[in-house]
């Protein structure tokens, strides 16, 4: 049976490049960068090296980046740390959204209870916030705004330069978890007026354990791991040398086949879209155009997005229900509540995740099983049976 | 010219059997271990795999194991999590020794701005910390132990399990920072008495950026990462699926070879030892007997570790002054001085570590090479002229 993988918001294969690039540092360039020798020097000039590749990418100057073992680090360190430094000040006010990812959602919620306030700004039906709401949240003891560049779920689009801008317009530290969005939209730190941004590898076919932090020059930044000296003093052991040269090559493949990628996907996003929207009682969660060009996220009255999961991998065809990082969990997704769904019809979410390797012929086959799955389902519900004979209201 | 790469406690190169381990995750098993569909639950399968593999080297139970991105940030969340534990029911000291490394001294640190309370035992001349020095210093408020299973300077080996056993008589929780020791010396989590240990897979061969931390059952462990739900809620982040099975490997290799390494590299180990402490005032730093197999550690006086280091590297020898993690720094190293070693001398060092495939031709150029080295730069050195005219006291 041909495996269809359309889970790459869950992570993504290695591609041809970034294994070339891992190779090297198993064996041949293995020393640690920060030894004195030649072993240590020669591995040292491959970490410099890389960090100029990764801080090109997002218009970042190579001293601006601080790599960490994912973008759930980043997410942790990055929020502490403008927290920290902001409660020094005697500001203590924290704000962000309610669909944010857990990295930066549970971060928030251990910093609540030390103290701070946390304001999770409520987010429109199609999952996006305004730079309006952003200022009307802002006060003079807010120390951090916090606001993903896209959702990992929905796939929506924030305003981020726009948001950046008023948050600097107040001196308010901004920070983007832009883990969905490296390598497959355009990331400008400085024209979208970025303080902080947590990337991580394996979104874009890199390896996964490692990620990075940009921090603007001039953002003070606290270190999280404590120990020794690496990153200058701001992120503690042995640098991941192999990963980190094999991500930085993979986001430079990523951001410079952006264009042509995100075509390709947007196409095969729309087909998706398009067709299982046929299905009776769907409905496309997210906005429908400012989308990341991979995502679809829908949700099917009447089914519990589980069973479609299980059902549709016995076809091959690998898909989620919304976040891998809470799989197994029973709750329906925060993202799907914060959009306004009801518990039911969150329940029943499917979230297509496409990469630049996906094929119209793998479109064809997901076109194909998913009405059949979701059908067959409905058949053996009775809250769609209940539905159908008018006895409980239809809700999309 | 040929490398003699002996500074395989800053880091190893990974062994053929790690590399193959790590290169099916690459693209093959690539999927997000918490995915439900087919492609995840293989990659869970193998991780689990990975974690029995680790556990049963130390003698654990796979579920006392949790993935992370290396031995730092165990450390962190091993002392943290065991610190605010404590806190909570009214107990604020932690002990540990004045030379760990500096991801447990630094944490360590940050937690005494916090309020807690540190009391950091001295060490012996030979860097060996006694069960009654512990005992001695245990309160009714200390909340944690934390001791290195060996140095990673000078390979001083600590008596774990009666400081374990002392700990548990005591009710007080044992955390030991044993990155130097796994793959190296036998380790048994059991029978050593040890709540939680943390170690690093790039010290036996693995990869860098991954390490564990383990935590026996009943002792309470607290998440330091924030996010996802994976590791049982106490690590977030995807799972570095590739280099945890790696790492696991390359544990489980160097703990089955155990015994024919360690005897190989004590032997090449004295070897050194006592060609190189031909060279007059010259001093072995760390315990003779009761030292990691692969460690020499030595102080040339008269001379500065770091002109050593660069000539020994345009030799082709790759060695370093003590830790890599604060070189750069121009202060002597602490272990040194917690050894009681006068700043003077503590600049003069050399550490030589070993691993399984150093060879007697390797220990030939470097006792060749370091007598000549440590001559020419005595010749140079103006203090060296004071000490041999008598101007100044011999130290060693």
């Amino acid at each position: 049976m041909t495996t269809v993988y359309v889970d790459n918001a869950a992570t993504t294969a290695m591609s041809r490049k970034a294994i070339e690039a891992y190779l090297p540092y198993m064996d041949g360039i293995y020393g640690n960068p920060s030894s004195l020798h030649t072993v240590g020097q020669v591995a040292k000039e491959h970490l410099e090296a890389a960090r100029e590749r990764v801080a090109k990418c997002i218009n970042a100057d190579p001293n601006e980046i601080y790599f960490t073992s994912g973008g759930s680090e980043a997410d942790n360190q990055a929020i502490r740390s403008a927290a920290y430094f902001g409660a020094r000040k005697g500001k203590k006010h924290l704000i962000s959204t309610a669909f944010e990812h857990h990295a930066v959602l549970h971060t928030l919620e251990k910093l609540r209870r030390e103290g701070f306030e946390v304001t999770l700004l409520p987010v429109g039906p199609e999952g996006l916030i305004t730079p309006e709401q952003v200022e009307a949240a802002i006060r003079p003891d807010t120390a951090l705004v916090t606001i993903m560049t896209a959702n990992n779920e929905v796939g929506t689009i924030e305003p981020i330069a726009e948001i950046g801008a008023v948050c600097r317009k107040h001196g308010v530290t901004f920070h983007t978890d832009a883990v969905q969005a490296i390598g497959h939209i355009p990331v400008d730190v400085k024209a979208q007026n970025i303080d902080m941004l947590s990337l991580s590898g394996h979104k874009f076919h890199g390896p996964k354990g490692v990620g990075a932090l940009f921090c603007k020059k001039g953002t003070p930044l606290q270190s999280f791991i404590e120990g020794g000296a690496q990153e200058r003093k701001k992120r503690a052991g042995t640098e991941n040398i192999a990963g980190i040269v094999s991500m930085s090559v993979a986001m430079e493949e990523s951001c410079s086949n952006m264009a042509a990628n995100a075509e390709k996907e947007a196409r095969l996003r729309d087909r998706l879209i398009d067709g299982l929207m046929q299905i009776p009682h769907t409905k496309l969660n997210g906005a429908r155009y400012t989308r990341l060009p991979g995502n679809v996220n829908l949700c099917f009255e009447g089914i519990e997005g589980e069973s479609l999961l299980l059902l549709l991998d016995a076809k091959g065809i690998c898909a989620s229900s919304g976040s891998a990082c809470t799989s197994g969990s029973l709750e329906p997704s925060h993202v799907l509540l914060a959009l306004g769904l009801p518990h039911e019809v969150a329940h029943g979410s499917l979230r297509l995740s496409l990469c630049e390797w996906n094929t119209d012929e793998e479109i064809d086959l997901i076109l194909q099983a998913v009405p059949e799955v979701v059908t067959y389902l409905r058949n053996m519900s009775p809250v769609w049976e209940e539905l159908e004979k008018g006895e409980r209201p239809h809700l999309i």
